[in-house]
């Protein structure tokens, strides 16, 4: 695919979706015109067309919240692109994380796994760090790993018993307690979500996926 | 807000960003103007304006593969639009489940977690129904309940080790494995990722993360 093949727009434009990368977070919708999507191709910075100020628009380039890309798609009529994105600080120039920040509905309780996890972790990074009084992160971070990790065992086994006793609502309320604590093992030993899913992506093999081992 | 306050374009139409809800997918740009949007909230049926047919387009109303839409969001600059949705069958024509198929470029690993989750998660339920010879999942699942389980505590186990022993690779494909086979034995009692997302998500209260119980 040569980049002049793309279907611009009559003002030499096509709409960049720009995702994030790690939690899956919409970020922001903006234009590029091919300069800018060759500037993102050569420099890996997410780089687009401002349409008020016309001219090449290289992201954070003032404000700091730079963009590394990590992906560059194209769709199915060659006329929309997505970004796969790691967002340095907010996408927004209102301080917010993402842009589509303003609900016109939304169904009570409806979470995304991975943009839920990426919040779970980000907040136990910041408690490790920073250790706000009353706490739970706090309060475990302090009494040591150890004391973290006994929670590993103790969560799986309430995950056998809700299992066991097939309570799907328990099932799910001790998975999430065993999902947090292996996250806040993770976040102790610097192992990341995305580090988690390269593993389990290697796995899905072209015939599907692959079990971790054989089985004897 | 209301809808006649977006700034559409001389065209009467606005972009939409369609995002798979549980997977975290970016499926397809598309277009809408004001009565697709109207349609769209008031039915929850994903809806557009067909550029090329000139007319609304109720997502899948011919090939089935329709929209269950659970969120609406709008930018910070009211230009464009976000449809969160429960997406029936591939979203793409082409039969692929995004229309965002076509790589420019493509840092080698790097995954979202929701999305393998979801993918993972979608191939045991696959394997589970259809049972395919040579399938680590197929011979879990026959084995029984128990033998899935079993296999909790001792990944926990390894979790655990991993940790101590200061080995974050270890701890990746440790916590991978863990992570799969609770996906297994959700997957075999109707508990889905979301699930767990929702539970997750409950705990993040207004003052940030809170412990999954007081601790003593």
């Amino acid at each position: 695919m040569n980049l002049s093949e793309l279907k611009y727009n009559e003002d030499g434009l096509v709409p960049v979706v720009t995702q994030d990368a790690r939690s899956g977070e919409v970020l922001m919708l903006a234009w590029a015109n091919q300069e800018a999507l060759e500037h993102t191709l050569s420099t890996l910075e997410g780089t687009y067309y401002s349409r008020s100020r016309q001219e090449l628009w290289i992201k954070g380039k003032t404000s700091g919240n730079t963009q590394k890309v990590l992906g560059v798609r194209y769709d199915c009529d060659s006329d929309a692109v997505l970004y796969l994105v790691e967002q340095q600080g907010p996408a927004c120039h209102t301080g917010k994380q993402s842009c589509f920040h303003n609900p016109l509905m939304e169904e009570a309780g409806h979470t995304q796994l991975g943009f839920v996890v990426s919040e779970v972790y980000k907040t136990i990074l910041d408690r490790i760090e920073h250790q706000p009084e009353g706490s739970y992160v706090t309060t475990m971070h302090k009494a040591g790993l150890d004391r973290i990790l006994k929670k590993i065992p103790e969560e799986a086994g309430e995950v056998l018993l809700a299992a066991k006793n097939s309570d799907p609502k328990e099932l799910a309320t001790e998975t999430a307690d065993l999902l947090f604590h292996t996250l806040f093992v993770m976040a102790e030993l610097g192992v990341k979500p995305e580090d988690i899913a390269g593993v389990l992506s290697s796995r899905m093999g072209k015939s599907g996926l692959r079990g971790p081992k054989p089985v004897g």
